[in-house]
Parts: structure tokens; C-alpha cells; sequence
């Protein structure tokens, strides 16, 4: 969006994230501007983890990089304990200036990463194809696995535990990389720290499970928690919720590549998402995946407003 | 392989593939040093559309650049024919010489890219993270797409025609990417073409039918055609085998990032996917994808040692 370019024409994004009154400003962009349902939190998945001292920096177009990464048990058990409300303290007042500027009504969905996605960019030191280290510290060092993701989950929990405290009226967690792992890989090395992580949470806000690529991991997804599974594109939306059971509710699911293409195209595939979604309760309309930069507002605006039209609100949280 | 990289030192890749003695070289190497059960043709799936005139080139570490990207009708209908024979024979000679020089009893698999994995790099002019380019085309210029792809289903039929007079013994479909896809947008804008591209194909050729993200089309794959199906490793291979059902074969499913693992792990994981194979014959063991670089070429021969031994050659083709 124009008004965000503009903030981060002056801003780093890390800046940016740690400035909870431009941070709710970016938060509430969207609420203005695209009339969504509910707004999402201006954040990060590694703020969390930056003061663990692994050098998190966003290299200009190249997304994070970590230039400590994580590769051995004597580097995981060097990691320091991270004190969430003098570390990221900064994230709780963002959520708290949000919440006194949204309209009644309006929730706003807190975030973090998953305990496995992060990991991930801790060991590969940025984003990567094949998850070659991660996969490797998984199958050659359990221990030392285990141990990394038991931390993330501690950390992690106490920094949802923030933001709902703060104000968040539920939470997302962010499994994005996680289906690159075979079934029996996320079983083992994931779907444990998955579940501690969601059972530690308060069970009165609402947790929507998040992954992409995940077709044959969405009932493992679901037995580790979360009221809500987000569906990505590659998987039709009927399919996935019958794989993960329809007592729970499914966030999802088009392809944000969908947005790029002309009205008429997006309004067939809103109509067959939600013709797929079959006006039972507990589908929330999103993309699968985040939005992809220079996708045109416009068409994102017409989104919102064609989701609103023909679901009639049914069924949007 | 050692040998292969010293090869690579002195040509280029392209240079390689279009010499026809040192292609039957890097081809047989594999056979001699790490005892597997077939050969597989060097080539690349690009080889095939460098004729049409898009500018390929194989750039240093970055991987195939098309400097003449297909994104409209225009460009399209300005393809000029290809007559394989003339333009590609150079992989039928290296065929032949193969075929001479493989022990009796040692198959050869030729290969090509599918419709819509070859489509893809000619629209986004290489690799992708999101197939902006490609969907895009299939969404907004319909026309332009399945032109785009009859013109490929008929340049590959007759590659692929070309590799099988010339002697190999089964052949490859690589659709390696069109796991990004929704399974809607594969029914509509990839299956036909698919399936046409197979059925032009002698039927007493087995045809191995590749992808991989691909979970939830592996039903319209099979749909779609083959006398075996891949599977990566990203679905449980009992699973994709009931998907698909189990009068088609199937091929995979190791992760290749275990090879760099412990030979300890890389057995359990051998013993593991057997067991979910079940001694059903069809099952050609393999790698979910292709092989990493720097993967250690000792955990590679471990690896065929522990197939054979493992499956007593059950099952493997």
C-alpha cells in the first residue's frame, strides 16, 4: 500500500517494528483503506528471537538474514534466556495502541512463528530450498534439535502470552516453511513442540495453525492444536477441511497470486472457494499465503468487497 | 561426482550436453560407480525449446535464464517450429552411443519437461518463487497458454519420439514445479496437455509421470497418465500410492537431503519407505527430487547397497 511505501521510505522495516506508534499505524492501514474484517499486527517472526544474538539484520530485498546461525549442540546451548517484556516490550505497546484505535468490533489477530519455521531461519541463516542444515541438525543432532525448539517454545509462548495480555483477541502462529518436511519428519521433530506451544497458550483465545505446502501434514497439524488450520492454495478447501475434520474451523484459501489477475478471474475463484466452503461456519476467506508486493490495491479492495457480497458474511470471522 | 566435475571444469554445461561422447560419458558414470539399476540420459528439459529462439543460457550458479520471456498471445504465435532431428539430434546420438556402451540387462531412461514446467521457465524467463508470470498468463490469456502449451506437447512428443527410436527403454516426464499450482488450475490448464503429450507417446514405452509439492494432485497426475507416478517425499509413500491407487506404479520417496545424514539414518529411512512400499511390486525406489550438489557420493553408493540389500531387489525396476 502507498502509505506504508512512504513509512518505509524513511524507515527500516526492523525500525519500523520497534516503533509501536508507526507500528499500530501500519497495523491499522489496512482496517482504513481495504475494510477487512479484522487487523493483523505490524511484526516480524524473528523480532522474538533477535535478542538471542544471532545477528538478525533484513538485507535490502533479500528478506532475513542471521549471520550467527545455529548449526551445533554448543551453539544452541550458548543461547541466552530472552526476557520478552524488556526485549520485545515494544510489540505488547504496538498491540496496545492498536486496540484503542480499532472500532468495536473490529478484533485484532496477534502472531508468531512457529516453533519449526523459525528454527529454520535460525540454522540455514536466511531463508532457503532445501532446509539442508536444518534437516541435517534434525536427523544427525535429535538432541541438539530438540533442545532448540524446546527454547523457541518457551520463548515463544511467553511472547504470545505478551500479546494477549496486551490485548490481541487471538493468535496466529506461523508453521510457513513447514511443508518442506516429509509426514514422518513433522511427527517427530515438530508436531511435540507444535502442541506444548498451543497447550501453553490461554485456552480461551482463539489459535489459527498456519502452514503452506502442508496437503499431507494437515491432519498432523491438527492433532498438534489450534482451533483454526490455514489451507494454502494447493489443496482444494473442501478436500483439507474434510482431511483435518470439520469441528474445526479452516482459514483459507487462495492463491495471492490470483490477485494479479483480472476482476472477473478473482470473483471466480471467491465464488469457488466459498461454493467449496459450502456456507458451513468457520471458514475464514484469506489468502493462502501472504501477499505478494505489487499486488494492486485496487484488486485487493475489490477481494474484500466481492468476499463480503457473496458469502453475505457468512461464515467470515 | 569427482568425475563429472572435472568435466565440468573444462566445458560448459550446455557444451556438455550437446556433445554427444561426453554426454554418453556423464551418463554411464553413475552406472559404473555407484551400481544403480538404470541409466538416465544427461540432458536438460530446456534442451528441447532453446531452438525456439528465447535466448537460453545456463548462467553461472543462478541456473537456466531465458533472456526472451513468453508473456503474451503476440510472442507466442511468433514461435517458429522446431525440427527436433536437425536442432536436438545430438541427444539421440548420445542415445545411441548409451545404448552400446550399457551392460545387457541395464535399461536407459530418457526424458523430458513437462508442458507446464518448461512453460513456466519460458514465461518467467527462469526459476520462480511464485509463477507470477505463468499463472498470470493462464489466467488472463487463456488462449495464449494453451497455444503456448499444444506448441509443446507437440515439439516434446516428437523429442521424446526422437529418444525412443534412438533406443532408450522407458522415459520421464519432469513436471518438477507444478506442485505450486492450485488443483483446479492443474485440471484446467495442465492435465489436457498432459495427457495429450502422453498419449502421442508408443504405448509400449513405460512412462514415468514426475512432480513434486504434489500431494493433492497426484489423483489428477495418475488421471493425467503414466505407468508410474513420482512421489516425493513430502507425502507418506503408502499414502500416494492409495491416492493414486495401486495398479499404477509408483517411484521414491527419500528426501534428498538425508543423504547428507548419517548412513545409520539414511538406512532407517531406506527400511522405513520399504516398509510403507510393503513388498508390492511397482515400486521403484528413489529420490524424491533430484540430487543437491555436494550430496557425499560415499552416502550415495551406501545408499544403492542399502536398496538392494534392504529390498533383496524386490520391487526395484
Amino acid at each position: 500500500m502507498p502509505a506504508y511505501r512512504a513509512l518505509r521510505a524513511r524507515y527500516g522495516f526492523l525500525e519500523l517494528c520497534k516503533n509501536p506508534e508507526l507500528a499500530a499505524e501500519v497495523t491499522l492501514q489496512p482496517v482504513a483503506e481495504l475494510g477487512v474484517d479484522a487487523a493483523i499486527l505490524f511484526a516480524d517472526i524473528l523480532l522474538v528471537v533477535e535478542p538471542l544474538g544471532v545477528g538478525l539484520e533484513f538485507a535490502k530485498g533479500e528478506g532475513p538474514v542471521i549471520h550467527r546461525p545455529l548449526r551445533t549442540m554448543e551453539a544452541v546451548t550458548n543461547l541466552g534466556p530472552v526476557d520478552v517484556e524488556s526485549e520485545v516490550g515494544f510489540v505488547f505497546e504496538t498491540v496496545r495502541r492498536v486496540r484503542r484505535a480499532l472500532p468495536p468490533g473490529l478484533p485484532l489477530i496477534g502472531f508468531a512463528g512457529a516453533p519449526f519455521t523459525v528454527a529454520s531461519y535460525l540454522v540455514e541463516g536466511g531463508p532457503s530450498r532445501d532446509y539442508r542444515y536444518t534437516k541435517c541438525l534434525m536427523y544427525d543432532e535429535p538432541e541438539a534439535w530438540h533442545r532448540l525448539m524446546a527454547l523457541l517454545v518457551d520463548v515463544t509462548a511467553r511472547y504470545l502470552g505478551g500479546q494477549i495480555a496486551a490485548g490481541v483477541q487471538a493468535v496466529q502462529l506461523f508453521d510457513s516453511w513447514v511443508g518442506v518436511l516429509a509426514p514422518e519428519d513433522y511427527r517427530r521433530f515438530v508436531l511435540p513442540h507444535s502442541r506444548a506451544l498451543i497447550r501453553a497458550l490461554p485456552g480461551d483465545v482463539p489459535v489459527i495453525h498456519f502452514g503452506t505446502g502442508t496437503a499431507a501434514l494437515l491432519a498432523l497439524m491438527r492433532e498438534a492444536g489450534g482451533d483454526v488450520i490455514g489451507l494454502d492454495w494447493r489443496v482444494d478447501l473442501d478436500a483439507g477441511w474434510r482431511a483435518i475434520g470439520h469441528d474445526v474451523a479452516v482459514q483459507g484459501n487462495l492463491d495471492p497470486v490470483v490477485l494479479f489477475a483480472r476482476p472477473s478471474v478473482i470473483q471466480d475463484r471467491v465464488r469457488a472457494i466459498l461454493e467449496r466452503a459450502g456456507g458451513r461456519a468457520g471458514h475464514i476467506f484469506n489468502l493462502g499465503h501472504g501477499i505478494l508486493p505489487q499486488t494492486p490495491v485496487e484488486h485487493v479492495k475489490a477481494l474484500v468487497d466481492m468476499v463480503h457480497q457473496l458469502s453475505d458474511r457468512r461464515g467470515t470471522a
